[in-house]
């Protein structure tokens, strides 16, 4: 007799604290259970290099070879060739590592010789073992401007160049109203065996909203059976990466776990505040939210996979 | 009151053993004097990035960053990249040090940015240090086809893929009869500055022979008052470097520096012989062409600005 079809989770993510998640949903989930989907507004072309700094990121991680002491990258990176390209005068704000760029390089030949993104990204991640289906939000090209005073700044020139600096006003998300979700996401969403999405803990306004204001992804949100949960990026008064805390401040809201609750009204269901938060949920005014608490500062693999199990266990998903 | 004008020379080079020769040239000349024009016919584009093996070679060389022991691409290079494109399932028959990477991202980008090769040649050797100015035989694409009893092999398959292993049976090279000849290189053949020219020990047939079949290369070498020198890439029955030998043996002709003397008929007016080939002399029957000898194995630094020097003292230009 065949058993009880897996059941399907999907999560939304950005860089590393999502792929923290993913990777302990990766870990407790049955075979063939885990649909990561990637923001790529983050996604530029540096030296001719086509680069995918958050589906990279989930994509090492996921396949456990990421760089854990630095936080991004891969383990036991060089950097001879950006210390060539250094004396040869080319950019070297973006760090590419050498065995890093090996993705970018294969990437790069693949998308010109006219591979989707999603197909480099299934070979890729086939190549490197990952065993949960990655995807990137849209094949289409979106990218994130950092409204600031000086004007708009490309993401990565606003996130690595200038290292967080300029003052944020807002974002635009260039090609976002043109462009398609990506197809087996959008399936996904209609999926009866879809059983729960998760937003992992990721910046809500860069890696979050890109995937969210993709033309058809709220309305199919919407209509889908399964809960949306969403983690806390902040904890406390605090980003656990990034500068989600700082974007907030600078666009004039408390930084809180609240703000990120009233961010995603009207769509999640289910907003998990760490632990240390558990105060703050009396004054987390969202009728429509149920709120639970949760350890969501992932330090260790095991906090990783404890995440990922109170999660599936609130939501009735089956580990493995 | 100002000197004499700087005499000119002009150095024809393939990959390792014109830029041997190229070495010594431009060690032993005063600044200014030396152009060196590559074969671009072996460039290739690889994994999306754009490869030119014989201006590398001599960029290398003349910037003194070669590898001498392995005889080609850069010394204390390092093979992460390489290592990781192998994981992820890409081609990796053409070796790519990490180093040398940097050059060919750099260069590709500059092309696809609009630069020409010349441009980005340029901007390269400036930001080596070279001080010789180094020319691409062309900025448009001229490939060269090893045609043998599979067909036609693009020359880089032929030469590191396959390492040479099919029977040669002629070539061709496409491109050739639409290409430009580089505008410098045209142009210095017009400059009564002019005081030599000097086609180095490299492969009559792959590295010689696209830049004289440049559409104007031929006449304007004829009607150029500079003596028109050729170092013989054989050396006894042996090629000095690379498939010159087999692949003479394999189109029916004599393995010998004679060969080498009746290909360059009726345009080289000084062909010069290794020493240890002095008694071949007599037997080689090119009446339009004087015959040297002169010690043309180059092992060390000394043994490259040795022959360069005797060269020069030959055609009565004056060293640093």
């Amino acid at each position: 007799m065949p058993g009880a079809p897996v059941k399907k989770v999907l999560a939304l993510s950005g860089g590393v604290g999502g792929a923290k998640l993913a990777l302990g949903l990766d870990r407790v989930l049955p075979e063939g259970a885990l649909t990561v989907v990637a923001n790529t507004a983050d996604d530029f072309e540096h030296l001719g290099l086509y680069i995918a700094p958050d589906l990279d990121t989930v994509m090492y991680t996921l396949a456990g070879i990421n760089d854990q002491e630095r936080g991004w990258g891969l383990a036991g990176e060089s950097w001879q060739c950006l210390d060539a390209l250094g004396k040869l005068g080319a950019e070297q704000w973006f760090q590419l590592g050498d065995r890093d760029l090996a993705t970018h390089i294969h990437r790069t030949a693949k998308l010109r010789a006219g591979a989707s993104l999603s197909d480099a990204t299934g070979q890729l991640c086939s190549a490197l073992g990952v065993k949960a289906r990655l995807l990137p939000m849209s094949d289409d090209p979106v990218r994130t401007l950092v409204r600031c005073g000086e004007g708009e700044l490309p993401f990565q020139h606003y996130f690595v160049r200038e290292q967080c600096r300029p003052e944020v006003r807002g974002f635009r998300f260039e090609g976002q109203a043109e462009a398609s979700p990506q197809a087996d996401f959008m399936a996904l969403l209609a999926d009866p065996a879809l059983a729960l999405i998760v937003i992992c803990p990721s910046n809500p306004f860069v890696s979050v909203d890109p995937i969210l204001g993709l033309p058809g992804v709220r309305e199919a949100l919407h209509s889908c059976p399964a809960p949306l949960y969403a983690v806390s990026p902040i904890v406390g008064d605090r980003a656990l990466k990034g500068p989600a805390a700082k974007m907030m401040a600078e666009l004039g809201l408390p930084v809180s776990a609240a703000s990120v609750a009233a961010h995603y009204r009207g769509l999640v269901s289910t907003f998990v505040l760490d632990e240390s938060d558990a105060t703050l949920a009396g004054s987390i005014e969202e009728p429509a939210m149920r709120l639970i608490t949760a350890p969501t500062v992932m330090k260790t693999l095991a906090d990783r996979e404890q995440l990922a199990r109170v999660l599936l266990a609130d939501a009735g998903v089956a580990t493995a």
